[in-house]
């Protein structure tokens, strides 16, 4: 008899965004007439840029000859894109990473969820509360937690607190964690964490033999100097962590799919014996065997990011988006709402001036403004009370959805 | 301290492509002027048809403007190709098999992998012998098999032996296994399976409550009306068995990436109680959480396969790869060879008049003839003395192979 993998039970509910979807088209469906404006799932509204399309059209023709045409490639992505990334995401940093440690994927969201498989089912795993929902999600679904407890928490995971109180960067934990998620510029909250902040974590990884799963998602958002964007900007970390990347917010490719993984070759976990593994060789395994490598004219379409004239072009965007969640902040502040992130993330955090729980506050802006956000709460219990705005919109969305805000009783 | 997935650890050197890449660069890094062939690795060598490379081309425009722009799209992947795939591929053979069964992906390779992860590790599962190496060590990799024995069997995988003797349709074993990987037309052998001899495993498994997962990534290269394109061909399956289709060998997407995997509602797996759960929820929830859906361009190229003129350039390009067999077929027969496949499938599975190991062969035909096939043990112990020619490659090639092949002393 086929058995089912029942960790999958143990899930709540839909997703975090499917179920957002499923609330705005109910609303859209009884309201036709309704414009709504969508400020919630963190999906890009900006079209590719010029050079994206040129060289993705380049590599579709080359596709269409059979002088130029690929099949399978290498399942860790071209090498032309994997120097673009070590050239410029790295070494021009200072950071000692190189085309060898870089892994090109398909998303970030099914590469931290599928790094779980190299790892022990037995982990112990630290997430961030509120946290992107994958991390806990794939969790679940790999057996290394219990039930879900009364107050959402899942029973064997570890949850580190992000609040107001410690500028949303957890503290060390009691409990001594294998593997450590963390996200900055966050996702939810649009906090960074400093140089010093990453240095605690990363010499309580290197002191405990733990890992650091680091999901650099939104790195191209940071505007300030001091910021690091990389965590191997960290003395040690080469040893301790894997990062994720994607071209999805920097670049607008969420729908065109593109992302990579770095694991340095020194990066070690260890048999129950405690013999040191490197990771790099079981990921290695894991992408050769269940993976076979990103679309080429995706691949040539993303490594166009990183020439003078696509840097300049994606920046622009960028620019766009910050300056969008620069109106954002302001026009919250101004109601009189807490105002977090925005400033090195295309994230505001924000709670409005009367306690409200957060999904109430969503079907409220959704009824009442037809403004869609995204309720803290499904990022985890302390994301309760909070809401996340999405600076991925058009501008004049962006001012008429804080119009409206300033008319509600909030 | 973080540990790894130990079960990484119980497989066998490289996965077979990688391994027969490193022989070939290696022979060629030290003979360069040698005129390698490659009829190895399954890989097209025909370039994407006109229709295809025009509406991807159409896609990759829809992205460049912020009118048809499109950010994350559904992850089961878009209507538009999941109703082409429904109507053409199943409803247009009699097969009651809707869109919402349908999941898009990026690769038959990543599901036939993951899939595994929506069962319980305590699987028994049983997979035929030769078999393509992804069913096997994904097998391994979560940690639903033993250490491998001496003779390259996995402790806990159900064989299936598939030899000369039962026309390499697998007989019912005696243990009993809860899901079963079944691929027709056969990749390695090139062998079909009729429905009587699907009808077969189907029975046992509505009888026994098993699996069947069904591997159809060759289906397109079926030239006899009798065999059956689709495991749902047979009565009962829609309630038994899961399908794996790709664009990859259909339509020369090896390097582009788009499949689909079909899970009709009925499917049921049971939790330890015994209670049924609809395995399409279980992938739902996997494909919404860790992934996020095919490139839009690309879902685009793949539904122009079905269109009228789309059809007939695919078809002109299975031709041509199925004469290759035709002409690889006579040569080997002619040679002495004995000769399997090439009929519905572009594999010849093949021995030589004089025995010898599979490996062995493989170095004998690349020093002396320059030509690269796949040796059949790397496929498993029952493909030990044979030798796997793949028809995916330029005419000129096949007969220039076949030529040097006549010359050798086998």
């Amino acid at each position: 008899m086929a058995k089912i993998n029942e960790n999958y039970l143990k899930l709540q509910a839909g997703y975090l965004f499917p179920e957002i979807g499923r609330r705005v088209n109910e609303f859209q469906k009884a309201n036709p007439g309704a414009e709504i404006i969508r400020m919630g799932i963190g999906d890009v509204t900006m079209p590719l840029v010029p050079s994206v399309i040129n060289a993705f059209h380049e590599g579709v023709d080359e596709m269409s000859k059979p002088e130029t045409f690929k099949g399978y490639g290498p399942e860790q992505g071209y090498e032309f894109l994997r120097n673009a990334i070590a050239e410029n995401d790295y070494q021009s940093r200072g950071v000692d990473i190189g085309p060898e440690d870089i892994f090109v994927s398909d998303g970030s969201k099914c590469d931290t969820g599928n790094i779980q498989e190299i790892f022990s089912a037995e982990s112990k795993i630290a997430i961030t509360d509120p946290v992107y929902p994958v991390y806990a999600d794939t969790t679940v679904m790999s057996g290394k937690t219990g039930n879900v407890a009364s107050n959402g928490y899942f029973n064997g995971i570890i949850y580190l607190p992000c609040t107001e109180e410690n500028h949303f960067v957890p503290d060390i934990p009691k409990e001594r964690p294998d593997i450590i998620f963390l996200c900055y510029p966050n996702n939810p909250t649009g906090a960074t964490a400093t140089k010093q902040e990453l240095k605690k974590w990363v010499d309580y990884a290197l002191d405990n033999k733990s890992i650091i799963l680091y999901d650099a998602a939104y790195e191209a958002y940071i505007t300030e100097d001091h910021i690091p964007h990389s965590i191997y900007e960290i003395e040690g970390a080469q040893k301790v962590a894997i990062e994720f990347r994607s071209f999805s917010k920097k670049a607008g490719f969420t729908g065109t799919r593109c992302a990579f993984t770095v694991i340095p070759k020194e990066v070690m976990a260890f048999t129950h014996k405690g013999e040191p593994k490197p990771l790099h060789a079981l990921w290695y395994r894991r992408h050769t065997t269940k993976f076979n490598g990103v679309s080429y004219p995706v691949q040539k379409a993303a490594a166009a990011i990183y020439t003078k004239q696509g840097k300049k072009e994606v920046q622009e965007v960028i620019d766009y988006y910050m300056e969008n969640a620069r109106i954002m902040c302001e026009n919250l502040y101004e109601k009189g709402f807490k105002v977090f992130g925005g400033k090195n993330a295309p994230y505001v955090w924000t709670s409005p001036p009367k306690k409200i729980k957060s999904w109430d506050l969503f079907d409220k802006l959704l009824k009442e403004a037809h403004v869609v956000g995204t309720p803290g709460s499904g990022f985890g219990p302390s994301g309760e009370g909070y809401f996340r705005f999405s600076a991925f919109a058009p501008r004049k969305n962006v001012i008429e959805a804080m119009n409206r805000l300033k008319k509600l009783d909030l």
